[in-house]
């Protein structure tokens, strides 16, 4: 059943994404594939109520790459942001340990205004992507209400963003909770589209909370075992591109490399990209079943990204030509 | 019971308000009384959920006045506001029909939070008073869900907000429906700051809409009846300074004019000020048990508020030391 188109360009793609590194990678894919021939999955686990309002900041990162609406700088949130409404928070003595951008406060109060009318979250994000014009289609992971929790040394346990962004990703972690995952069916559209791709992407996210609550998800890890999935390792040289992948592998009693990022993945991997800078790590690789490749990952610019994106895009048809009859 | 105080200053002032014209006064009777003498006890009847955030028009502007943030042009909201969030929504299709700053957000946005957090409206207001440095006291009329709505001649209700804000007050109406008013006690502290007033002002508030729902809670009217209680006419020469006060009078069938704001509160009222440009109206009044004065009531600066007030608690310690024994 499985096509192999001539042109990677014919290729269907589906790209598990979560924050920063996915939202880049899913912008190359973007700007490279024709509209319709990509699918973004996203994490939604760290989602979460702020101030009575539905925060969805990887949905979010990978909207605005897609939309063109993302700060190259800081890589999360809006360009061109103000911040008046969050200096008003601070006057009032309000938690400010997550930066409220006035923009981006626009999409959190429209998203819970639409969720309350009884919109579902993908429906919401549908809605947004129209109006921004994204070419691809961006599903979140689910509509239900999947949680990610950090387990701390102590045995105590922090939602996801308290630990990302409140605590800084600084205490030592032994383990992730994925409140009610089993219960938690993909959204609408996600299995098909991982069905029909003919070519899966793990996006350089973090393995742990990014990539791993999707595979969490009932029914996920069964079509991806039938599918060419290749992933990138956000990890180079040992440490993150960007956030604390490396910090949880290490606390986690394994070592940070993008070799464990592979080791990680390989149920269900056939292809595995890691960074140039690694080609030593990977010198002496002699597992069969996974193929890999050495590229240049990091994306500093929408150069990077598209060039990023050709190269996964051709590395997958090459693992698609090879299974050909 | 009543005491008789020397000079004004001395007065425990209890003072009923609304939104833009009872911010004005409310402001003035701030700077004029010490701190401690004052309480504003004002109308939650326009509050409303927008957006997942619960905004309280007529506290905030009352908030904002005596804490010196109001804009002194608009009349409404703060000073120095910007839209940015607000133009956000705008791009994003969000209704935009309740313009919301993005300092304003801010104070939306810690309410709502604290709100879920399970303090009351009154418990929030005192909280962020005190950060403000506010001298007076101001209470919400309740912290129940109070809500007034307008019923319109085609027998249709609508929340007060759509009437006066999407629907620019342009439908004509029937009348008014406070939600549960009879189930819902006024706030820790209206009842006692009203027993323990030696005056009562209401303040140029619309009638019908920010006066009316106070003396709708239970208990209020009981009060109002065994203290001296004043009021300022918001409606001059026929028209409101501000709002569909005059527009509500006429639609109910009743001439918008002073005489019938008068007329609207004499179950309670000991003294009544109208504005001098309204002298002919009440060149020929006969009333006797309702003390009428006439004074320059517009406020267009902080002088005009402080000055209006300085006469508003004169008149009042008149009418007190009229019934000293």
């Amino acid at each position: 059943m499985t096509r192999s188109p001539d042109n990677y360009l014919s290729l269907q793609v589906a790209a598990l994404a979560g924050g920063v590194g996915g939202a880049k990678l899913a912008r190359g894919l973007d700007r490279v594939l024709p509209p319709g021939n990509l699918t973004l999955i996203v994490n939604t686990g760290d989602d979460f109520e702020h101030f009575g309002l539905r925060v969805s900041p990887d949905l979010d990162s990978v909207c605005y790459a897609l939309a063109g609406l993302a700060d190259p700088v800081r890589g999360w949130g809006r360009a061109d942001e103000t911040w008046n409404c969050f200096s008003g928070l601070g006057e009032l003595g309000a938690p400010t340990w997550f930066q409220l951008g006035d923009k981006d406060l626009a999409l959190h109060l429209e998203r819970t205004r639409l969720l309350q009318e009884g919109l579902s979250l993908s429906e919401v994000t549908r809605h947004f992507c129209e109006r921004w014009g994204v070419r691809s289609r961006v599903l979140p992971m689910c509509d239900g209400q999947f949680r990610t929790q950090v387990r701390i040394t102590d045995g105590s346990l922090l939602d996801f963003q308290e630990y990302f962004v409140r605590e800084r990703c600084e205490p030592v972690i032994s383990g992730f909770v994925f409140s009610r995952a089993e219960d938690i069916a993909p959204a609408p559209g996600v299995l098909s589209a991982l069905e029909e791709a003919d070519l899966v992407v793990l996006c350089p996210s973090n393995p742990w909370v990014s990539i791993d609550p999707i595979l969490q998800l009932p029914g996920i890890l069964e079509v991806l075992r039938k599918k060419t999935v290749i992933a990138v390792s956000p990890i180079i040289q040992g440490k993150s591109v960007k956030g604390p992948a490396a910090k949880m592998f290490a606390e986690m009693g394994i070592p940070p490399t993008s070799l464990s990022v592979l080791a990680h993945y390989s149920a269900f991997l056939e292809g595995f990209v890691y960074d140039l800078l690694d080609r030593d790590l990977f010198q002496n690789y002699e597992g069969e079943r996974i193929i890999i490749r050495g590229l240049n990952t990091l994306m500093q610019n929408d150069e990077d990204k598209t060039r990023l994106a050709i190269e996964m895009l051709r590395f997958g048809q090459d693992l698609i030509a090879r299974k050909a009859p």
